[in-house]
């Protein structure tokens, strides 16, 4: 088998860390990958100068991840479709929101047997009511099979080569689990592969609307106990809605980072917790305390409660989910967040 | 049948934590609990008063759980024989260093179908190598069937009835499991019955080796995702260790909250996370730094992590637990904490 031609497909912070493993990685397995790996820069000027450029020059992304070098053989192409369209694997790693423009430019124009993983964590709302996955919306669009990368792994700390690990979750483990994990395994980027793609990509959504939760527990300093038992009651209620709507978990996949390593980290640091802390703290609309914390970013958990909850309610499943259904109306507004246990406790 | 006596072998902070929720469900099911619920206090002298005295009056335990209220019913027996030599159920809540001398005061007054509950975190050494569950000690001595109960309960929020969970672990679930129930759960304090007490019962001593993991990665300043990684990879070594030593656990087990729920909090705020990063941070001897700390208590996460050393040894697994055996050493100072990645990254 000739070796495989890999794109990244985007280059934010995230996507300029995973650069960094999938260039070195490439070079080290020369029969498996081919030795340049493409990198889709959305191109920009930076001080006066392109960032394809500073890329392809100075080897480092210095908007996105300023002081780390990318490997010299990923090479910054600022085309979409001539970044992709001789490619095997395509590397999805852009915000969600961009995923249907950037697949409907790559339309027609890949390889007929090209892969996909994605990297990206969040759900896309369906037209026709309820979620629809990040990779089943790839799927749709280009009807190539798509993988997913999750676990908790902020970018940073990946590019600091800091210990952590990530789980791959494929449609069929036996036939590519080896690639994958050769393509993004490293010594310090541990690589688990499971077959149970669904439950690793929802694993990575889901675990958002908890840490809105864990987030109000430490705004109205309900203790330590009181917190473990909604990050608890959460991964229930994870587990719940993907046997209810996405049968065929493992629960062995809970197990992974993926599962209770990225729902522990998100609801003890991330902007998920912090945003619903600072809401119930400072009693101002969520919307502001969104752009006060985090610089215009916006919080995925809000919007993750929202979608869920549509499905829930299409579904006649709302009572279900006692948690995730309270997430979403305390951050709404339509609840105060005092009353957070006892919905919970409705279960 | 007739109502069931009950008595609480112990009188510290958990204990009268527990014997307010205890009396107050005895007395809300008078046909299933006698309505004097007893509590074996170890007579100690406060304020030149008898606790026991202090405790039947005022209906307080001023030493160990001040300004929290007893119900009546709960009534204080300072001789360990009288105040269980008629009850049918026994509630375990000493510490574990006082078990083997308790159930031989015991051995031999007990009504022959009384049953036991453990509350005793820990493990007890086997002279004969290896490990023994406190539930095992009480059993071999006293020959009655001992239940067990676990969970993220720190006894102060309990005694606040902050909102929290705890899994109670039974041989046959079938038998007792709405008895446990009835008499331990409340709106605040939820339980789960699981009938797999073995399991139950080493989350709740294996969590605190997990736990000094967590400190010293702390104590690095590792950052999130590698605390993730150890929290994640230590919660497979307990899976792992009960497997192989203590065959027939349930998955589902690990998700109750005797096990992530009461993982994480430890993980996050207990005291062996405390110590052990204060260890790798002022670089004084463990001794030192659990006395400076600790107020004279000790932790149980390196007694534990020495413990379960000695059973692999013992059973030629060490290999297979690489991070049990990292916390061992670099608490003995065999190993210095910032190789903890390298020993884990062997597995």
């Amino acid at each position: 088998m000739a070796p495989k031609k890999v794109t990244i497909v985007g280059s934010g912070n995230w996507g300029s860390a995973i650069a960094r493993i999938v260039g070195q990685n490439a070079q080290q397995y020369p029969n498996l990958f081919d030795q340049t790996v493409n990198m889709w820069v959305f191109e920009e000027i930076v001080d006066g100068q392109k960032l394809s450029e500073i890329i392809n020059t100075q080897h480092e992304n210095v908007k996105y991840l300023p002081g780390k070098k990318l490997p010299e053989n990923v090479v910054a192409v600022t085309d979409v479709v001539d970044s992709c369209k001789n490619s095997d694997i395509l590397v999805f790693v852009i915000p969600h929101q961009f995923v249907p423009k950037v697949c409907n430019q790559l339309k027609g124009n890949l390889k007929s047997d090209a892969m996909a993983i994605s990297l990206i964590k969040g759900l896309s709302v369906n037209p026709n009511g309820g979620i629809k996955l990040i990779s089943e919306e790839i799927h749709e669009i280009l009807n190539i099979e798509v993988s997913v990368l999750m676990g908790a792994n902020l970018a940073h700390e990946v590019a600091d080569e800091k210990f952590c690990e990530a789980t791959i979750g494929t449609l069929d483990k036996k036939k590519d689990a080896e690639m994958w994990f050769k393509l993004f395994n490293t010594e310090n980027f541990r690589i688990n592969v499971v077959e149970d793609a669904n439950t690793v990509e929802l694993c990575g959504a889901l675990k958002n609307v908890v840490a809105c939760a864990a987030g109000f527990a430490d705004g109205l300093k309900l203790g330590d106990n009181t917190k473990a038992a909604l990050i608890r009651i959460g991964l229930m209620e994870i587990i719940k809605f993907i046997e209810n709507f996405y049968p065929g978990a493992r629960l062995e996949t809970f197990l992974e980072s993926c599962g209770v390593a990225d729902l522990v980290t998100t609801c003890y640091g991330g902007r998920n917790r912090k945003i619903c802390e600072a809401y119930v703290t400072s009693k101002k609309p969520l919307s502001e305390v969104e752009k006060e914390l985090l610089n215009g970013q916006s919080a995925q958990g809000p919007l993750t409660a929202e979608e869920i909850y549509a499905t829930l309610q299409s579904k006649n499943s709302v009572e279900k989910f006692p948690l995730f259904v309270a997430v979403h109306r305390i951050c709404k507004g339509e609840v105060p967040a005092d009353r957070l246990i006892e919905c919970v406790r409705a279960n």
